[in-house]
């Protein structure tokens, strides 16, 4: 059943409770600052929310202090919406000026501390990309002889893996869309629909139920099962006798769900039912080792362990899930290598997936936050058994 | 008139004209190769088309040697999508894989080239990112002594500037669509609708009408004009005497088309008219400026000589347009700084803006290609006059 929508944005103190976390980890750690550039991490400490950052041709960049709130530097374009937010210094230029996208604006903001030998943290690690070009990067650095470059993402990531209560408002809402959209695929999805028409039909719902936007949603259909799942759709018209499956990431005021749902056309071959259930009995065992204090390296285990009735490889994915927030994908991962502990209010998708039959694949996934009295879901849960359209 | 829609994706002959073009200039350049990671460049010389991207946890590479086919060096999860290309060599591994996501067959890959102190390209340049982890980066230039590393954005973008006749096609076809999606507006955009009501219905009709997807819907609406052009929907309900504007960003196929559509609600004012008018026959100035051997310069000095009947700011946007195709916004630039000249087939936009009144803003956007003949209009050209609602 679909939640009400709460509300847009977040309250200043947000804002300020996430900058005070990060200094006070940056003090522990000897930062005296971090230089932040991807559309997540500005958003984060600042709440600049726009969809503009589709375009590649603009840098933007928000330095966060050892002390006070954090500085903008960024297009003039973006200045109006960044003054509306809680930051009180808003550096702007006339971009693009590719002789000097922010260069000189960041130099003057740094130089102080590259006079005095401090260490500022950006984004190196796991899951972030420099999001600027990397000729500017290194003119940047050259212009800053003393400052000491460290890898903030440890820092930000461990507050951003745990979320707060407005941002699971926002979880639980944009998961609540998204599942009233699947459960509408029966009365639209028809044998004989090409499947490019059935994932036109899907974004249109979910919107029209409530979610912004429907950026991701992919997905296959084949007879008795799909093989590959992240292409595009094709044209080929729904059979009876195939597997659909579709997984999509919905929006909702700069928040995700990630979850898929598989049906059968027509009728349900005994493998495809036989994969279906062992998915599903995989995906409980993961939420059910979703508890505070187990490692994301136990819910893989949990779930493989289930996996394995099925299928022994392990799998090509190299997870079976991930964080969720304001990225379709965030830390931590259920995988063999991660140890991270869960820790109440983190939301995580439980993906398990196998390879069954001739070549084919199956994947399963909720969305679920962490309590102290174990895992809460966000979606409403699967159907047992492989439903038929 | 919405086009009929084109043959999905490329012939391979078209990659492999792509990767001479490339190859050529490699060699003039003295690359002995170029290596490639972001989206865009990466499915413009393998077709490699996926929204898998949108997740940040997995880099993907692609390197384009002096002679022979491209290679891809990416995560399993996207072989069996990738060996459907015209490549013949995709090297995977088990990602995630935060100790070694690729970096070990990028080694591999590389170190011949590193022990020939051969010098290989990456995208350093405006409008360009690292698609990959900073330290990853750093590991990887370490594990290659030897090897000298170019920009190679001129290379690239280059190529990119200039469409073939079949992503014309995918372009034409989006812009029409979009063009159809505006049309349907004031069927649906009514005094009381708030304006997240207003965006959630277009993208639902762009949709509808065809497109992929709408990922990038921004605008306003407010008393006489509007003053930010990159917020999302306010929940304000659409009001008598409104500017609203919408401009969008609509893919098919991997390509977008990107303009906007100005309305007055109820009705217009004097000063919102003007603004329209001016903005109007600055982008017919833009429009016959599109002529093979003038400039992007020129282009710019068209519309600003207009601009400047009611601005003569000369406005904190930057430009007044900018190439299109696979990304929302491409080389050139409109502006001052870029003396690109047009070539046939290179496919842009017309964006003039201009400030008016007491702080308002107003943009106009329409998409062309340029021919020999001059420029062709692949969106169906804004009325003459502010359209009132």
């Amino acid at each position: 059943m679909q939640l009400q929508a709460p509300a847009r944005g977040f309250k200043s103190a947000e804002f300020s409770t996430r900058t005070k976390s990060a200094q006070e980890k940056m003090a522990i750690d000897g930062l005296d600052g971090i230089l932040l550039m991807s559309e997540p991490d500005v958003r984060y400490f600042t709440g600049f929310h726009t969809l503009f950052w589709q375009s590649p041709t603009r840098p933007w960049f928000v330095f966060v202090p050892l002390e006070g709130k954090p500085i903008a530097v960024i297009p003039e374009i973006g200045a109006a919406l960044m003054r509306q937010s809680w930051l009180d210094d808003v550096r702007t230029w006339s971009a693009p000026a590719p002789t000097d996208d922010g260069i000189s604006l960041l130099t003057d903001l740094l130089s102080p501390l590259a006079s005095n030998a401090a260490t500022i943290g950006v984004m190196k690690g796991h899951e972030t990309f420099l999001r600027m070009p990397l000729g500017d990067w290194e003119r940047l650095i050259a212009a800053l002889p003393g400052l000491k470059i460290a890898d903030a993402t440890g820092i930000v990531q461990s507050l951003r893996i745990v979320k707060s209560e407005a941002e699971i408002e926002k979880l639980s809402y944009i998961c609540s869309v998204g599942s009233d959209a699947f459960a509408q695929v029966p009365n639209f999805a028809k044998e004989g629909m090409p499947l490019e028409t059935v994932f036109r039909e899907f974004r249109r719902t979910a919107i029209g139920q409530g979610a912004d936007d429907s950026p991701y949603v992919v997905g296959a259909a084949d007879q008795g099962g799909y093989a590959d799942v992240i292409s595009p759709p094709s044209q080929r018209p729904l059979q009876s006798g195939d597997v659909l499956m579709m997984d999509t990431g919905c929006t909702w005021d700069g928040y995700f769900c990630d979850f898929d749902r598989n049906w059968a056309i027509g009728h349900a071959s005994d493998d495809a039912k036989q994969a279906y259930d062992v998915l599903w009995r995989a995906t409980q065992a993961g939420i059910d080792a979703s508890r505070v204090g187990n490692t994301c390296r136990d819910l893989f285990e949990s779930m493989s362990s289930v996996i394995a009735e099925l299928d022994k490889s392990g799998g090509d994915i190299g997870r079976l899930g991930h964080g969720l927030g304001m990225q379709l994908t965030e830390q931590p991962s259920h995988a063999i290598f991660d140890e991270t502990v869960l820790k109440e209010n983190m939301v995580l998708t439980i993906e398990p997936s196998l390879a069954y039959g001739n070549g084919l694949m199956m994947v399963h996934e909720e969305n679920i936050v962490i309590t102290a009295d174990g895992a809460r879901l966000l979606t409403e849960r699967a159907p047992e058994e492989l439903p038929v359209i």
